[in-house]
């Protein structure tokens, strides 16, 4: 695994760091890092084991504060702490480092495009003093790509020096793009990654920020649900959660509110029909309890469907909804044998996805973006903030968005999961 | 207006009230009835202005505490607050009143029908302690009449007494149905009726139980909405709310939320095209301000689809998705124009009603329940308990199932909307 | 009862509301009242009935929208529902009557008062939008009276019109006085209060804004207090809340919350000592059930303790702490008769008080907004907005600041409290 | 340092586990291990880096589940989770291992103590299924030790097998010594701790449970301190949060909350006089903001009180309370001036420490209850289960209770406070 970070060159500038306020400030080393692996048998494998940059203040800086310009741009769906990340690297670039020239693009990637209008938000720290108590994103967001060399121009007549951008997977690939073009330009931008999915599926990372705020969210619906399979003979409630590719929501959830009968995530198989599928499964469930939770990720069991075809504008193959065509299956399975029943289906994903960070999530939020800043401020480019097995470091955005992060079927979560919902470990 | 209460005779039994605990109960008298009408110029028309019993403990029983059996349904859709009724209804019965047999029948009229085979269960106040913590009826609930003679029948076998009937409109007639079948058979049963409709829409009732825990749900949705709304550009929150019939949810999540820009109520027609229809204003409103939020009860609207003909187990017709139906027409509208808009829908109808009542509606709820066991002790049958103008009164069934409370389009509470979303009056 | 309403004389200007958005506004008018009695014993023993003027808009108006400007001042202890109404007076004033002039004093009276120097914010929609997601009060407050004259001088200097003034008994009398010197010096000025009591305890009025947020919050303690007690062996949970006078947020808390065993309130007195007394009661109740959860009103019991003598800003007698006094004295009862308990006392007061609004007073403080604006531009004053019977009157200053509501001995709410306590009647 | 594990001997026992419902399950070995040091440039300076034994699922057990006898124990202060970690351990004992005699000691070591006559409740997953609803202990919880002799005569008596004991320090010194009695009489038992502390202060954790669901509840007392701050010229929301001796829940509250000025821990002395202290400090604050917000951790400055000299039940030294002194120093100090001012004084101990644990704590404490069972089947004794760098681990009792972590006043944690709150980092 290549984890070196790309640096735009030998710091020039003494942080202001050192002499704030009489604290004494613990400026990190180049050599600081945290090892990849940390189970003892794994590591004595290798002589020189892999390793990850450690995050935090630098000594020396690429760029003067006092002419550094920021900007910030945010993309892709919302997340709970878009605005905590707004409004960190906003305080720590005003409060702690003294740049006073902070921007915000409008409306994702389509904000850096200068025929699109969008005026870009100047951002100060009084402005973005209580933005954190409001879920969503002040700079609002798009879905997908826009050309690169377009938006390169518009950082280049901006003079933005210090690029952070907030987004998935796709959106840091177009983030090493436009890395990749300031170089080939000689243009000395420190790009800057927070990686943002909800779905907490991003390589290398403990768990994506607002990740929990949103199973938490999560456990109110299953509550619902629950509720609802218990006010009606033989309900069945059926919740629908994010998790297109990953289906971590869907079993954290599961696991804290734990009145659930049955879990279903894009990493695990199930087949509908047949004696051993969720069907024949379900009415077993339900002659025994008469009622049953049922949780579904959005991307589990997209083979049961036809496929769309379709993409949308972030290129993600638009997946059919598994939770209407469970409802419909659900509901016809148990009409056509006579038994009553009723499905109450429930899709809470906007009403997850919009709501303000929690505490946990805000601090959260804060520290990936001060060392964001800290990492741009040190020259660092192409690369992102995360952390792992609980420290902050530094990765580069190539290795991040090569894969995603998956239950593992073997692993832990999975049979923690199984164990509390007593569902069948094979659903076919 | 017929508002006089029919009774099963004299009481022939003193309250244990009159020796409990040393404190000095207030008891009712019979002529003891609040106003209908409370503006003066109303009143002064007539000689002898309506008026209703007021509830309250009566000093003479019709029934034998000691010997007294009691039992409670809960019927239709869930809401919240039927465990505090549930819970309230037992603890009177025997804390206050010494009735130690309360039967609850599980799944709404179904309980009642022997071939079901659904046993009763016994209801003690160490068994209800903490259900007000949780959403939901710990009965469950059924939708649809059964057959009036067999539920008599069975009342009649399990020695039940006082009956107490939790539902709405079609639930409270079987109730007068079952009521007068006692009368016809002989049977010396009360049976007394708490109104239940999630959309504050029960006639001579100042509210009905959960309303509040209902809206105060409904404004987090709201909130939602108006985030989604600001997330995209052109981003539309639409927001589908209960209401079938009265768009009082609508209304209240509204005014409470604030950042609202339109709600569509059954009882205010609207047109989608034209140039005064809702369609045009969106645009207009969306043109202006980059974002909309809509808020829709499920019953307004249905002009505009075709009728689905069909009727639920309660014999409520089956209205169209007016939600998922302007998802469609406006992205349709937006696309049609190549103007970027995104809809982004919620409907969090199962979510709102399962939650437990919050404070208001614990207490509310224990005073309807209180109210429900003195009136039926007090041998008053073929009523409900409610609340006129903030005193607690007793209502004849009929009167109250005739009709249905609206939201007054020339009323305060629409004005109130209106001007808090700056919608025209008229979409048409 | 002298009801009627001082009004600047009759109204030359035209309502905006006529013609606004097409919408028929109904207007009210002088001779709609609403009954003070609505049981109909009381009613028939007189022939012109008490009543109130009944609120809203008026179709003449005693000022020119367009040459008037508002101002409003917030005064006393925090409350839930302050923001809600200052927006709510700034978005009617200006958005409905065009009125756009609107200033918001500082720090209560003080803020009237020239050499303190506090310069008066200017109030828009734009800058109140967002204000009622937050608790406390934008204007700040402060306790207690200041210089009549030299309020009005200012009042005067700024040609303000319309005042609003939102605080308790004390701030009422000054609006009053106000409004008596303006009369005096011929201003014509329209002064128009709206009361606010936390405590629930101004006369003639269903409610007070706040007070279901507060004792909401109140319900989170109770639980607390409850978990506490069953925490350890006889554990003890003693809660102080608010209520200086009249108990009601400790009922209607103890009532929602249902796991108390003693309510302690200034309306019903109680003795520590002796056979009758609360200490021999709580030992008995943990003898019992190993725990106890008590909740005492900040002004219960004060004859128990040496009086203070002094008083506050706002003229209030500094009360004795009756939660630390009973801590100790509980903890020394429980000591001296070498049983083990642990009093855990907790004093949630300021974290009540300081919550926003929930949904319900948002819509109830935006209504007495809308009405007290109505009341102002139709030439009322000295008169305050209340709601009676769910109608919202106009009520003269002097009728309301002349008592207190507090809770009935003999009344249903406080036998609520004894049966859901289980607490003697009398404690001495 | 000494970091293996005692064992009860070599597991004679297959795992049911190994033939549950088909799923594949993942046996940990013994030499599977965590490395203590994550950064490379500590790791390379050893050999034989220290390392902790990994948890989770053994193949061989200790002890044969269906003769097997668990007992439960909690102690000290309330904490939120307790009662999931109840819960986990009955659900894993009986649904996983088939274990199903469970017991509860009541009322912490003292349930231990036969004369005290609590008989110990018996724990069954359906009698456990809602409990984490709620917060504190169902069990009870008590402080200080017991003999341990009678202790080890009752598990004796009681032939519990494996004993889980929940509690701080102190009770886990207790556990380990009860652990050694068991080995001196030859009796064979696993005695395992479940670390305990809502300060979040235990040595070799991430994180102890309820600490995240503690701090968040801080946050909304912070909220009230900063609205109280604002609500009236120069007011001063003081409020005081757990913390001993560490002041993690200061510290994260200040630092999610962010309308802190002051934040006071153990770790970091001040003084109140002289030109660098606190009050000069705050003074100046108040100058320039007219209102702040001071967070201390109850542990303190306790150096500015007279030493209190006794002790608690649990051995701690009785603190002295720093809030109620400061809240009368910052006043005598405003008042000395003439500044008008005035202090708000909150301590929400009782109800942070109450609530049931948020979804993170519920999943967090799931899965220590299960680690815990893990470790006791397979004979693990005199240890406990945590949590290090992510992974979960088995550390020997007398590593964890030789120490406690504290905020590193160098660290990046006091960093981000002092640079949020914008404090002096020297208030002397």
């Amino acid at each position: 695994m290549e984890t070196s970070i790309q640096n735009l060159g030998p710091g020039q500038f003494v942080s202001p760091l050192r002499h704030s306020g009489g604290v004494e400030v613990k400026f990190r080393q180049e050599n600081e890092r945290v090892l990849f692996e940390h189970l003892t048998a794994n590591l004595s494998t290798s002589d020189n084991p892999t390793s990850f940059e450690l995050a935090g203040p630098r000594e020396y800086l690429a760029f003067d504060p006092a002419k550094t310009t920021a900007a910030i741009v945010t993309c892709g769906g919302l997340c709970p702490g878009l605005n905590d990340i707004i409004r960190g690297i906003v305080t720590q670039c005003h409060t702690r480092y003294g740049v006073t020239r902070t921007y915000g693009f409008r409306y994702g990637y389509q904000g850096l495009i200068a025929r699109y209008g969008f005026t870009p938000m100047v951002l100060r720290p009084e402005s973005v003093a209580q933005i954190h108590n409001f879920g969503g994103s002040i700079l609002g967001t798009s879905r997908g790509q826009q050309d690169i060399g377009e938006m390169v121009d518009l950082l280049e007549e901006m003079k933005v020096d210090i690029f952070f951008v907030v987004g998935g997977d796709g959106t840091l690939r177009g983030a090493a793009a436009i890395s990749a073009e300031c170089q080939k330009r000689g243009l000395r931008k420190a790009i800057v990654g927070i990686p943002k999915t909800i779905d907490n599926d991003i390589m290398f990372l403990d768990k994506s920020f607002g990740f929990e705020t949103a199973f938490a969210m999560a456990v109110q619906s299953v509550r619902s649900a629950y509720i609802e399979s218990t006010g009606s003979l033989n309900g069945i409630g059926l919740l629908k959660l994010m998790g297109r590719d990953s289906g971590f929501i869907a079993c954290y959830a599961a696991l804290a509110g734990s009145n659930v009968d049955f879990v279903l995530i894009p990493e695990v198989d199930f087949q509908l029909e047949g004696s051993g599928g969720l069907l024949e499964a379900l009415h077993y469930r339900i002659a025994k309890r008469k009622g049953a939770v049922v949780v579904v990720a959005e991307g589990a069991g997209q083979h049961l469907m036809p496929a769309s075809g379709s993409k949308d504008a972030s290129g993600n193959i638009v997946y059919g909804d598994i939770g209407l065509f469970l409802r419909d299956k659900i509901s016809a399975s148990f009409a056509s044998r006579r038994i009553p029943a009723t499905v109450k289906y429930i899709d809470p994903s906007y009403i997850i996805r919009s709501v303000p960070a929690n505490p946990q999530d805000n601090v959260y939020c804060s520290q990936l973006a001060q060392h964001a800043v800290h990492a741009a401020m040190a020259g660092k480019t192409s690369m992102l903030v995360g952390r792992w097995h609980g420290a902050f470091v530094h990765l580069p955005l190539e290795m991040v968005t090569n894969g995603r992060r998956k239950v593992d079927p073997q692993g832990e979560l999975w049979n923690s999961v199984l164990e509390s919902t007593g569902q069948p470990s094979r659903l076919y």
